[in-house]
């Protein structure tokens, strides 16, 4: 039907992604196909990530530069700030509100999906807490099920080494009608109230 | 704050995309990093494309090899499909419900956009009617405002040419409810309405 062998291949390739069904990867080849300069570009650049960005050996974050300009920084080292994914790291970056350091697990703890602690960069963190320096370990993985076993499992194999363990804060979304939030969310916002 | 420049360019990129935003851009992006594998495989891919693929010079739809299987193939000569865009022919392909073949306008008209006449292959279609073998030509351009332009663009072009212009059949999908059809697509299946 489709008399391009060349783009059955690019097809199949963007329905490797995520979100990207037989429907929007025609739509995303055809666009393509459109801009010849868009498609080189962009090639370029799936190469140049694929040379240059790697995991940071400290953090497990992305960088150009072993270790990443965040560890490598002068960031307060009492402080680490636990994630999943390295793309929520860039998340707390953009808000400017953690001065501190960063530890990605790469993954969260879902026994179904095989993924167990020792798939999770949770050795690293703790030969990292053992150094001794980190005061603070600030717990924010995801406000899901797999993201809260995590948090459970990292608070019990934290709290006996001395260290104070934190969570982000649970509750209603800036901008957040009332009237729409949802009953989990509703429960913890109300049990985690503060005095004005 | 995305300590990677080669990231931050890839981004950029993936924003060109239709449909595709800052946000996700960046799940692309960092699922992408996850299978190096796949970042190769579909940098190649688009290569390949751009190598390879080209527009057809009889019907301007998509193929490697010029003219394309179609125009070269045995079909109907006295049958053309006009359409709007490659992947309009594809999914007509798809329905195996038309034995002719094909001329895809590249566009449709939009003097808003600064789309006129001369920028489709309406010219070339013109070429194509004149050589003499042409009797129907299907007009099956989208059903939107600049598609029906198109349509009545062509239809007072054609007609003094002495060639059948059929459109194709406006009315109700299959599986859709009766309920929730929209009014205008409900006033041209009523006018349309056939005898059983």
């Amino acid at each position: 039907m489709l008399h391009s062998k060349a783009l059955i291949k690019l097809l199949g390739e963007l329905k490797k992604l995520p979100g990207v069904g037989e429907k929007t990867a025609i739509r995303l080849a055809f666009h393509l196909l459109k801009s010849p300069a868009n498609v080189s570009a962009l090639a370029d650049s799936l190469l140049e990530v694929s040379a240059k960005v790697r995991f940071c050996s400290i953090c497990f974050g992305i960088t150009e530069d072993d270790p990443c300009p965040v560890c490598s920084g002068d960031r307060d080292e009492s402080l680490i700030c636990v994630v999943e994914e390295p793309q929520d790291m860039l998340a707390i970056e953009r808000s400017h509100a953690f001065q501190g350091r960063y530890h990605v697990l790469q993954g969260a703890l879902s026994p179904l999906n095989g993924v167990t602690p020792a798939q999770l960069k949770i050795a690293e963190l703790i030969g990292r807490l053992k150094q001794g320096e980190v005061k603070e370990v600030v717990l924010a993985t995801n406000f899901s099920v797999e993201g809260e076993a995590t948090t459970l499992y990292l608070t019990r194999l934290l709290k006996p080494l001395g260290i104070k363990v934190t969570r982000l804060a649970h509750g209603i979304p800036t901008g957040h009608d009332i009237e729409y939030v949802d009953v989990t969310t509703m429960q913890r916002a109300m049990e985690g109230r503060s005095e004005l």
